[in-house]
């Protein structure tokens, strides 16, 4: 597996690719590798020729007091992972190679979607992802972009930036992976202490039984919100962000839960926010 | 020549011609074209194998109350001189081809020079000439694209653009074409009475005029604009906008005059406002 370090590496080695004819996946990451991730990688080495991943913590895509600098950050086991599963070109850039000294450009989506869901506590996250991801897509060109479900927010975000700009390729969602109990693999999930781990189950539980009474006939988005609402505030280590339900495209609150629609959440345990997500 | 009205017909071109191992140059106008724009097509038909113009008014670049109605439309005219001149693939949309509805995304350069010449009077028109020209980016995928340098500030935003990004492309600037008396052409042009036309070669004087102090030794950037403010408003229909003097990457205005300086100017003539420049 090539590790590159700069954009004129990657560039070369996609030209060299795309001169034999083959197709390119992506999947962009911020490192600390988990299933989620190794699941991007396989899906991409499955529909594409060559596969690069970008292991990148973009300091744009946090706020002043977010966990940028507690952010784990695992290169080396990241690398074997990658090669393990078949991974072509890891892309691992130093800030100063994607933010250049005077840089000052920026991608955002101007509809009501990206202050919903998380976007409500983190204002301006998704201009940073928006941009950075833009910067991937311009750097490696790749015919698909691999992003996993369980950032259900960012996905539709991505999809809609590809779609408004025109940038020529396809973005695939794939689905979240999970531990054996439920809880949704993330890189967060090492913050949590023994204690936050045992209780952050109850998302899952949680909303494993609200599809159960979606499926019984709920539609009421008000009533589903407050059944998890009540539920999650059983474990005493859970204080929720936000639960909503949206419209899976434009992510807009929806009254009337319909099939399609987005029933997503952020819960603090301690000081991590977990977020999971399920579409009905 | 081929007229393509869809996005999905210039990449099924585009894509054929690079299965054959072609380049690709664009030239983005706004149709009305005149001798300027042939001499981006010439340019692109000499540096590259296939040469793609759009042809689109792009309303996001117009703010309430500027000339997007009156913005002179010449369709049939264009497609014979691009014709003439070596031009591939004229890609002409309608509005909903590039802004579907619902449409929300953005492109834009976040430093001050968005703010400056242009900017100052036009505070959203350069995130719309951003966002259609990294959408035409995406469509047509081009190994160069070619902008006039009468259009110093877009040139300047756009290679900025370009590069922070990561646009897989080259930004070529090509010189301002000009009239028999030194007048930039212009599509604007056409909306001069023949006294405002006349009066209006006072900006050629002015920067012929400019270049000479510049040359036997004015550095002070106040001191020439106002050699050029007066020599201007010896012309009485000539209402200035703004003249200025800033370096010629980031567009900051500077006290001493250098190499590379971008002396900047618009100056309204009756409603038309008219922009010139030259480099130092």
């Amino acid at each position: 597996m090539i590790i590159a370090e700069t954009i004129t590496e990657v560039r070369q080695q996609v030209a060299a690719w795309r001169k034999e004819g083959l197709t390119i996946g992506l999947v962009p990451t911020m490192g600390a590798l988990h299933e989620g991730h190794i699941s991007l990688v396989r899906e991409s080495v499955k529909e594409c020729d060559r596969t690069v991943a970008s292991v990148f913590v973009n300091p744009t895509q946090f706020a002043a007091g977010e966990d940028l600098d507690k952010y784990p950050r695992t290169f080396e086991r990241d690398v074997e992972l990658l090669e393990q599963n078949g991974c072509d070109m890891v892309f691992y850039p130093a800030v100063e190679e994607m933010y250049p000294a005077g840089f000052g450009a920026e991608i955002q989506i101007t509809t009501d979607m990206v202050h919903q869901l998380c976007g409500a506590s983190r204002p301006t996250h998704f201009k940073g992802v928006c941009t950075v991801v833009g910067k991937l897509f311009n750097i490696v060109t790749p015919d698909k972009g691999f992003f996993g479900e369980k950032d259900a927010q960012q996905l539709a975000i991505l999809k809609k930036m590809v779609r408004d700009l025109n940038f020529p390729l396809e973005v695939v969602g794939c689905p979240t992976i999970r531990e054996a109990d439920g809880l949704a693999k993330s890189s967060r999930n090492s913050y949590l202490s023994p204690e936050e781990r045992a209780a952050a189950v109850i998302l899952y539980k949680t909303m494993q039984a609200a599809k159960e009474k979606l499926e019984s006939g709920m539609t009421d988005a008000e009533e589903v919100k407050k059944f998890m609402t009540d539920m999650i505030q059983t474990e005493p280590l859970a204080k929720i962000d936000y639960i909503q339900v949206v419209d899976g495209i434009d992510l807009i609150p929806v009254k009337e839960v319909s099939p399609g629609d987005l029933v997503a959440l952020a819960v603090y345990f301690g000081s991590t926010r977990l977020i999971d997500n399920f579409t009905v």
